[in-house]
């Protein structure tokens, strides 16, 4: 996390912590007590310029809200105390949509790199969850060809294109991606490997592999998901020359959002969506050049060139504040 | 306060406090000496994130300066505890017109959803002080018809509309609306049944009632003061169609201006009147559309409208914090 | 300081504080280390909306930073604490040129008053430092003539203009403004006397005295400098009709900027640098026009209405802060 | 109670605070949960050197115990925070018997002042729980002979004197003073006026009237409760010549040990049973010398000496601080 | 630690914090700069009323020193915060004699109640460290025969009683227990099964196992060490009627004396040693006692009795802030 | 002041602070008012931990008052704040007397190592204002005979002994030592180089000098003034074999009793008397056995004794903090 923040240059670390207990075996009432006890034992370390919480898996923004108002008796009122809250208590408008509209710029910004655009090309999308829904919406409203989707549910394709607002009101009433009568179903394994300018992970890490990364026929491919690609299959893709756009830089639009909440709350103002929307283009378009200046300077790929971007941003801050020795 | 702070979606509350004295008689020291041991002995209670003063009855921003400079002894330097301060320390420009301007920018919302505007209407005023003078002014300049005006000291009417600005400086020069030579003079009470298309009392409650409520004659009332239609007079003006903007809603542009001064010291960063004056219009014509759904989903008038969306949000907000039970 | 903050409306006062050594005995450790100790010290003293350091002769971006690590051992992460940090830590865009930018808007928009334009003039600037060279670049890439620089290396004419992309490169090169082959050599002392429309001193205080004011052909001068007009200097040049655009007004850009860095990190949110820029542009042009308004009601010349405008804007803070005796 | 406190020198001052309930009805989990919430209230408004909660009317050493609890996650842990906690929990030694122990001390200070001493005396004590009880215990250890005992259970008078322990056991045994055989049975109310050196009534206000007033025969009258005696039957006993010893004196001794337990708190360290009741004797004794000394000195009776003796330490301190005007 | 301190009834619980390196690698520049960096980190953490180090294995007085001075900058002069300081800065008095002293009074409290005496009977010590020369010093003051101790040095018997003033001396000359002339030398793992009243192991844990407890000849075991009697030992000493102080209450009076430095502190006044030591007697003796009525209570032997004195302390305590279940 | 402290081994240093006025100039209500302004901008900066003011020339304790009444206002409520405070609000019994009685005690530890009381000798005395008076009156008291008195009014000398119980009456009376008919007048220059056993100057320093040092007849001289022998003076006193009590430890009982006043308001909990004078001459006498022994160490004279001890002290606590270097 602490790599990835500083690839978008969001003044942002990364740190985890949580409590052993399954959520799924708890009532919401000892959710709620569990959470306002583990506030009150964190609460001085956690803070505002400090430590921010966010909802990860087996927490969502009921539990961020009552870490909000456990916090706030004993700090006052602090909305800051966490990101990916309700936005009846100052959550961000957009952040449902942020980590998705993040790879769409990010996958803008490498386009135009290599002067295309999202509405010359064809996609494949691997999962069809929060992430990759808003990814292939995004790419199906900006022009893009989206020719396969695939989740746990199956697959279906569609040479001509997927019309993305009627899959996803197939998936809405049924469920599942089966069924869908605007394409034919695939076998979902064989998505990752099915003739497209653009493959997107949107699921599991280590989705590319050995097994199949030779037979990838994608020119670009875009993570969304963390570590879809093992370092074998990294090494395979590169060779073949396929671009591979790093987790670590693609889906960064999550937490850059989850950021922009926090600024909002610090501030005491409220973003409109447009608003939320023209700031995560600028810093992912930023964050490409970025990535992009230091692959030239080290002469090394994108993934290389994240890696290097993030670690030397936090090299010189260490630096400058004298922690070197 | 704390339906109308919600109606606009501002993140304030509503509460009062006071000191049982009767300004007018303390000299302005012995004014100043009691505002600064009221703020020693309140400065624990009060906060920029937990409660926020602003001038009422008896109190005005010479009242706050005092507040903020005895609170910043105790906090630092504290801009932000106080709103409608002098704005040499810190008060938003635009804030004098505030309320005035905001009863425009809903009046305009309110027209824009019949297909409607101010330049294609005449409007009756009732209440000629800050309020209805900038009302008066501001529709005025964007080509209103204002053919008549009232206030303690008299009224006037011109069917061909009155030149308000020629009207400001005969009420400035002489203290009166009597004897101005742009329009004739007329009974102050025959105002409120005056023909008209829009109706805007912005003087003091009660004053449609069931003794006039069947003679208004305006399509349209937009309530600026404060309770200006009592509960028969609703009843009667619904039924004969009359669309009432209720006060809740139409004269929230003060406390959001407010609002304005108080993001502006939390920021550190005063904006240009212009930028005051475009938030405002945004707030309020949001704050319209939100109205309006709620009509529309409830199936019911805009007052009713309003009150619904002020207490939902501050339901549900309840209901996130744990506070239910 | 307190009365260019006030000139230019920006919540800042002037105090000064410092440790008696010279840094160039002491080693990068022994700086960091006495550093520290100051900022222990003094930890309790300063504060984001008390006292915020920034750097002077002999400290610099890196001794900020040192305060900034030191305070926020105390205090938490304070960014804010300080400006003129290093752009990693929380350092604004655009504050390297600051000042040179400032009076450039400066210049622009007294030129404006008297409609003229950068572009149709000539301009002799002395000194080439920080604020000469940004100066000197600016007006050339706004099309405006420079046909003399000079500084303590030297000074160079040329009345066709001097290509001053290539005078920062030979500068660069060589480290001396001697030989440079776009124009020719001339006496460094020469050039405040030089045949200019505009002169823009931007080194040393006093170097316009009774010795060569009378000799001064410029029609405008900009105090880029502090205090170069000595006081007779001052009303040789007001009787010969020059137009002096005074140090209180004219340099504070620099400041403004600072004040720009404070509100980002107190916001938590980053300007990009044209936004910076613009946001300076907005504070000198303003700062001009209160200056202008305060000259027509006093009916005074420039200096003398910059500093009734800050003494006015501190007195009438004081008299509403209830400070008065 | 700022009066009893001002008497016996301790600094504390008299407030009450509550919450609108009746203990009675609510069961144990929902008392903690009332306490807890009303604590996160007030927390800030209570502190070891602002207010200090002591139990009284419907509390118990249980809800000082939560009080602590609460207050401690908000303050770190804070035992001075309350008095009249457990002992467990840094409740003080002594307490418990603390009134009536006060009592006796002030009744041997109040007979030695006439030569005489508890060992000579006869004693009619009016109340028999916590505080009647440790008095009577306490009278019969030092020798004094308690001829008369009554509680709303009824009333037992021995001419040779009452054995308190087996009257004690008794009572525990039967919950009653009925049919005990240490004595004869006698009418409760007749007890006030039974003949007796000193009567010591240890139970409600106002027993002692112009009903009963001139039937007393006690020389002495301890007012262990709080207001026994009314304005008439005060005005009866005086001129009757009988000695009051008033309340606001006689039974501080509560309070004292009160704000005993808050010392060792506050020093950390706990005292002795042996160190409580010096110190309690040693503050009861002091008390009675300064009350009788204002007597002296104004010429006035106990009563008027003590309140003399509060009141002037109050103002006095007042003065010093600079609150008058 | 939890259960020894509450057998000896001071409000302090237990627990433990460390750095990973040996001291003995480090420079004393080194450590003290890991231990103000130490400190740095966990300063929120610890606090007065919170958590209060003290020296252990690898640390001492200077350490603490350290903490102090580093605590100090950050939360004001603090010496509260450390115990086992240097008397220079605000150490106790008796400190270091302590644990051994505390070793005898509890020895004089087990002694008393079975009617005898320190001076009638005979003592063997193992171990001569801090602890065991301590012990050894006092009974020998007291007028006991010390006819046994012994050290890794080797061991030292005198039938007569041995000299410990003098053995004393030897040893500082020495540095070993070797060629005394006062005594003879004897085997020292004999010692723990020479014939005596009263054993004393002041040294290592288990010394007292399965290969020699059934030879023990004392009549009372003092465990001044850690644990020195394994469980399988226990067992056969308790079946053999062999009295045995347990560690828990036997060598509290070390961290008693640290708890009341922290107490000499937080009053802001040092005791003289007699004082120090006179409290720690009253608090060793009452130990003993609450521990002897648990054992009647619960018809148990002493370790068992001094277990359940503190686990109910800890127990009850815990019921009453309303933390069970 | 910090050696003085040192060598009574209170944790109090020195320093001073104050405002640039005449008190004498200034109503009790613009004192009042400079006091409370004072108390603002200083109170971040004194603290009960950090810094103590008390009373000196120009303040007293309605001034310290002022300063516990308005630091309270930031604070709550802080009796330690200051020292020298008026009884009512929480200042010391017996620090009236502190300096003269400390003198007293000292004295008396002096002589005792000289196997002499002050009930033998015979004292002259000058200066009788606080501190003399004092010392004469506890002298008398203690069977000395006070032979020879002086003050700025006059001297009185009487062979036999000066009964100070009617010299005071006589003062008290009359304001002057004149005409006391309980002795004979004599020269007030005189009295140092009367004939005596002990001298004590209790008025200015630099009394003692060349230009009578070596007249003077006693044979030990207290120093209760501040600096009365000057550097001559005490070399040829020195070498006439008279001991002298040194200042820094002769009359630090006022600091030591400012001290305890300090102590009593940390602990919550107020001396009587007898406990303030005897825990006054437990320090003096203490002091006086750690002088006598760095003397002896030192081979030392008293003056020499008292510096070295206070300077070691304070360094040895420099060196344990690590702020050597």
């Amino acid at each position: 996390m602490t790599w990835k923040t500083a690839v978008v240059d969001i003044p942002y670390g990364g740190a985890k912590g949580g409590i052993g207990c399954n959520p799924k075996d708890l009532s919401k009432s000892e959710l709620e007590r569990l959470t306002r006890v583990f506030t009150q034992k964190i609460h001085d370390l956690i803070g505002i310029h400090t430590d921010v919480p966010a909802p990860d898996m087996g927490t969502n923004a009921q539990t961020m809200a009552w870490i909000l108002d456990e916090y706030s008796k004993f700090h006052g009122h602090s909305p800051a105390i966490v990101t990916g809250k309700p936005i009846d208590l100052g959550g961000s408008l957009g952040r449902e949509a942020a980590t998705g509209r993040g790879v769409v710029y990010a996958t803008e910004a490498l386009l135009a790199e290599h002067g295309k655009s999202i509405k010359d090309l064809t996609f494949a999308i691997q999962g069809f969850g929060n992430v990759g829904s808003w990814v292939a919406r995004l790419i199906h409203e900006k022009g893009g060809k989206v020719i396969a989707v695939s989740d746990i549910t199956g697959a279906v394709k569609n040479p001509s294109g997927i019309d993305i607002k009627e899959l996803l009101k197939h998936k809405e009433r049924t469920g599942s991606l089966k069924d869908f009568n605007g394409g034919d179903a695939m076998d979902a394994h064989e998505l990752l490997v099915h003739e497209c300018d653009v493959l997107i992970p949107c699921a599991l890490g280590g989705v590319l592999n050995r097994e199949n990364a030779a037979e990838v026929k994608a020119k670009y491919i875009i993570e969304a998901a963390n570590h879809p690609t093992d370092p074998e299959a990294d090494e395979i893709l590169c060779k073949k020359g396929v671009l591979i756009l790093p987790d670590i830089y693609a889906n960064a639009g999550g937490v850059t959002v989850s950021y922009f909440e926090w600024v909002q709350n610090i501030q005491g103002f409220m973003w409109d969506e447009e608003k939320v929307n023209r700031e995560l283009k600028r810093y992912m378009t930023r964050g490409f050049q970025n990535v992009k200046n230091m692959c030239k300077s080290h002469d090394c790929n994108l993934r290389m060139g994240a890696f290097t971007l993030g670690v030397n941003r936090v090299a010189r801050s260490t630096v400058l504040r004298g922690w070197e020795a």
